[in-house]
């Protein structure tokens, strides 16, 4: 096994405070258990999460930041099987040991010995490396070789947004026929209509104002797009079904508005799938009530989802990596955040290494 | 055609004010819609959404009350199929058209013509009877005749209790092997129980303290009773389950502490099936979100649950009836709310008429 070099640094994004994300030096990750990989990472992204913390309105502790990356591994414990160096593997958002009662329930971030990337003492996705726990049992790996840049782009969308929208559809319970709303044109949005067609979904109506994600929108499955929002949308949404409301809501945005949007629009016995961290938002369980309109979501557990998706990406039957607009390097990582604070971008790709 | 008589008149429960149940005279029923039915009323009973009405929790107009009932139908108009006159029938809590989109969907008491007893001109199910509107779709028949006390208890608790109950498993996800918690031993959550056996759960923790309520849960199939209330009782399930939780709780109450204990026992991935009428209630939903905790019930599609029950019930495989531990006459009716206001009774049986 070979060990990194004592005092070896590597480059990774720091978030000092809201607004301000730094690339600094940090220790290059070894293998400390023997269980853990460590990984070279060669593409990340920002995600939605990140933003809540660098607008300032998710508490953080300063430090790494980034839980979506796809990379090399470099170095494996000496109980590690099915993953080895030189492998390309795709990490989900949480690492997870694989064998306690929510990993195999399928809920492996809520594993109870795992925990997230960027949180206590492990590095963030943002960075050149990170030494990643359970290896064997929190990273996927992708089978063959040089593979595109549409589909590495893909690959890296399944850490996180993908598995993200198909949770929001899931958990909204699409099926083949279904009609659907999706509540939010950021990345998971997009990546949630992308599931409700992949489901099988009969009619998905996009709430989305800006032409580009609108054309994504469309682009991915959405059969009506409505750029009103509040009231006005739930107002279009109901003219478009009839005045009964969709079989479910995918909420990817998780405001108050977008929570009170998803439930009005749902048709009785219908279910809101939400997937937006919430922030400020009061449930209205008296019209959930009265409406039999249910509520199921949460924090993707992405790994479950992993390899579904990654088979359909690699038949080229599912390009989530085009919610990818904006692209830079670590060193410019800040510019990656710029944009999509300011709404320029769906979603920034960051570069960090090669295959 | 038999008409009623002009002037004629019924005996009925009316509410006054919060605490104040009497009993008056109302015009006797007629048909008025070619699609509508009378029932005479045989037995009828007090729920907990009464209770909320009687304690002054839930507005109110006053007037008629009560929405279970069983009966024999005593005229129909000239549309109506499938029901004649001598019929037993189970009428559940709403009448529908059994045409429109949301009871197409099975959701009958969200029916956009349809409506619920005792509002808005229709007659309570606390009374001698009742004009059906839309009596093809409402009612349901009951086959065969001369049905035992036993069985017409339970005919009774289908009315809404049961389907209740049912309502709240299959919301909670509850399938063949599945642990649960039922929250609430009034007899809403004495008939989740029953429903969680029916569909196989393998564990039922029965959330419940009075000693007459713990006997009928375990007879009715817990497998464990806690005693406990609140963070005392969710510590309770938690050691009763690994320290993991539930796969479904049965929110069976609809209190601010019933809840957040559901929410709290709910293993990650799980889900609350929730059907006692919410007062207070605060959802936690970002504790949800991180630990994937879904929320489903509402106001129950009792119609749609009819038919399943109903074929347990008269080949003797279900005995809902058992949770009828206090009877009454019509003239006594106020008794029957007291006795269940003071928590002597479980749930107050009224008898009208007979077979």
């Amino acid at each position: 096994m070979e060990r990194a070099r004592p005092g070896r640094t590597m480059r990774a994004a720091i978030i000092e405070a809201p607004g301000e994300i730094k690339v600094g030096d940090r220790p290059y990750p070894v293998v400390v258990e023997p269980t853990d990989a460590v990984v070279r990472v060669v593409l990340t992204c920002v995600c939605g999460g990140d933003m809540w913390q660098y607008r300032g309105e998710s508490p953080f502790e300063p430090g790494p930041i980034g839980h979506e990356f796809v990379g090399v591994v470099e170095d494996v414990g000496s109980e590690v099987r099915g993953i080895t160096k030189g492998d390309l593997v795709i990490a989900p958002t949480a690492y997870s040991d694989g064998t306690c009662p929510n990993c195999r329930a399928g809920i492996a971030n809520a594993c109870l010995a795992g925990g997230f990337w960027a949180v206590g003492g492990i590095d963030g996705g943002q960075g050149e490396a990170l030494r990643v726990p359970f290896a064997e049992s929190t990273l996927v790996r992708v089978p063959g070789s040089g593979h595109s840049e549409e589909t590495m782009r893909s690959l890296l969308a399944l850490s996180d947004v993908m598995g993200t929208g198909h949770h929001a559809a899931l958990s909204a319970g699409v099926k083949p026929g279904s009609v659907v709303a999706v509540i939010g044109d950021h990345a998971v949005g997009l990546c949630a209509i992308l599931a409700a067609r992949r489901l099988g979904a009969g009619r998905i109506i996009a709430l989305s104002r800006k032409p580009a994600r609108r054309a994504l929108a469309r682009s991915f499955g959405a059969t009506d797009v409505v750029a009103e929002r509040g009231d006005t949308a739930t107002e279009a949404v109901l003219e478009l079904t009839d005045r009964v409301g969709v079989d479910g809501a995918l909420e990817c945005v998780g405001t108050a508005q977008s929570f009170t949007t998803a439930v009005a629009v749902t048709r009785p016995g219908g279910m809101v799938g939400y997937v937006g961290v919430p922030h400020g938002v009061e449930v209205p369980i008296n019209t959930m009530f009265f409406r039999n309109v249910g509520l199921r979501g949460g924090a993707a557990p992405v790994h479950t989802y992993i390899p579904e998706l990654l088979d359909d990406v690699l038949q080229g039957r599912l390009d989530p990596g085009r919610v990818f607009d904006f692209e830079t390097d670590l060193e410019a990582i800040a510019a990656a955040y710029a944009a999509m604070d300011e709404r320029r971008a769906i979603k920034s790709l960051v570069r960090v290494g090669t295959v």
